[in-house]
């Protein structure tokens, strides 16, 4: 009997999501392995990395920084990925590289967007806590939020891939961690495991006074990752000269029409005004540059050293990546979600 | 006949303003001159200068950087004033000095306050050009607005006593400026006068659109001094990495209740994280320390080689502070308003 034709499944954007994406959106489907041209290589899909900027490109508009996914192509999607084969002068057969492969098993590339990750021993870190997620909390927060020793900072989602390093770099540089999370569990593992100084239940209905008490000098850093509801708790609290990095707003990426509201404009203007505070977006993409590796060269210390926690969740299976996605708009996930689509 | 004791005009808060103020909320009331005792002077006011951040301190909440006016208690504002008599080792009867002394035509101090300004040709030039709002226009601009050779800043009320001189230095650092004024005269002025590069009639129904046609390549820089519907049109125009200093919201100083609208927050956030934008509050009372020596240095400069043009909207007499006040916040004024209270 002959080896049976590999094929390579991908999940390909069905339909624009209205609202929350569904299953009926994202469809997995088969096509044949592409075969690399010259000056190409093939890759494997190891790991895929899920991250909430994907919902942005599944609308028709895209973002300022990436174009929208068309219908009936694989969803984007950064991952590690093993050379199969290449006819590429820099990359041979075997190599473990960083790449944008996207939601499918195999995937072609011209070399241009990989980076050679050697001999990692944890290779999917390379899409979290020593990748673009951790990239993330460390340039918004160091260079944005700028935290100063007794300073309080601020982050939700705080046991994300982003949130859960942003907290941890602020206390390496001593400022008082207040966190966000959802539910029981996460807030105690903030708190016991990733030593922030506490951590509130985003469901919790006293949601603002909770935070008031636990932010008794007010807030000078607030990581903006969510948006909604915590954000308006923290506007009230924002002490003078406090930075405020806008690094995403999910509670929002799934709104059909925003609610009628008395107009908060105003109100927020004259807060920023009247307390000196700096609002400040930032698309990562824009840094790597100037600051990957310095950020690589720290968090990797951080990192062996243990004084960074980082935790993975991690699904197995390519075909679970849609519910995994759909959890994770949903704050189901606990830790950075990666798909693990092949064995390492 | 003896000469008749001079009395002590001045303007109270009577009432609180609901929205506009009235002149039923201030009050000209008449009360003895007082003696200083010692350590203190008197002062006699020849110029008062009127600004819009005055409205805030009528509020019962105040700022965050003033208390709010007591009722009864003359309302507060920047003079140029003549010391009457001194015992203060500092000053002396008949020094010029730039004060705090309110809507009154006189006030005693301790010396603390005030700044002496020797022998000025045009003395109420502390109260604008080389004054409070002109080093506002400047520190916003430069320290956070940054406009770059080629870039677009776009600041209404552009005739203003602020938006006159952002525009002026913004053209001094090569940016192409559009202002926006209230009227064609002032529009006209803006232009012919001042060097802008264009500048539109804030009552024009296409605001939006005669903004986008004089910014073809987008906005860089906002100075924001106004909110509501200017902010509204220059916020789709803001291109990548722009900057907004917020100066003020005018528009919004009088406002009662928000009506409803779609909630407008989400969005601004997203356009704030995917253009990059930074969008700082500033007041400037926490710039003279490091910066007012540089200002009043260059300021001079730009004003004496008639690169930077200064209009002076001046009102005769005390008694009609009140109406040019409300004047200001509608936009009657053209140029910086100030009150001329005594002969100098």
């Amino acid at each position: 009997m002959s080896q049976p034709q590999p094929v390579n499944r991908r999940i390909v954007l069905a339909a624009r999501p209205n609202g929350m994406p569904t299953t009926q959106d994202l469809r997995l489907e088969e096509a044949a392995v592409p075969t690399p041209g010259p000056g190409q290589l093939l890759l494997r899909t190891l790991y895929l990395s899920l991250d909430p900027y994907m919902r942005n490109l599944m609308d028709e508009a895209g973002t300022s920084y990436a174009p929208p996914i068309a219908l009936g192509a694989p969803v984007v999607g950064g991952t590690v990925s093993r050379v199969v084969s290449s006819e590429h002068a820099q990359f041979k057969a075997g190599d473990l590289v960083l790449s944008n492969a996207g939601w499918q098993d195999y995937a072609l590339s011209d070399g241009t967007d990989l980076t050679a990750l050697g001999d990692m021993a944890q290779p999917s870190l390379a899409l979290g806590g020593l990748g673009m997620p951790a990239f993330t909390a460390y340039v918004g927060l160091l260079d944005i939020g700028q935290p100063k020793p007794g300073e309080t900072v601020v982050v939700a989602a705080a046991t994300g891939a982003v949130g859960a390093v942003v907290g941890q770099i602020a206390k390496l540089k001593g400022a008082r961690v207040v966190g966000i999370a959802g539910g029981a569990d996460k807030c105690r593992y903030a708190v016991e495991e990733l030593g922030f100084d506490a951590c509130i239940d985003r469901h919790d209905p006293q949601l603002a006074q909770r935070l008031a008490q636990a932010c008794p000098d007010g807030i000078d850093v607030y990581f903006e990752n969510v948006g909604g509801a915590v954000f308006e708790a923290v506007l009230p609290l924002l002490n003078h000269y406090a930075r405020v990095p806008v690094c995403g707003v999910i509670a929002h990426y799934n709104d059909e029409a925003q609610p009628p509201v008395p107009n908060p404009l105003p109100g927020l203007m004259t807060t920023l005004l009247q307390k000196r505070i700096r609002l400040q977006g930032f698309i990562i993409l824009d840094h790597y540059a100037e600051r990957f590796e310095a950020f690589r060269r720290e968090m990797g210390e951080w990192v062996a050293a243990g004084r960074v926690k980082l935790r993975e969740d991690r699904v197995d299976g390519l075909e679970n990546a849609p519910a995994a996605f759909i959890g994770l708009l949903q704050g189901h996930n606990f830790g950075k979600l990666v798909v693990r689509v092949a064995e390492a």
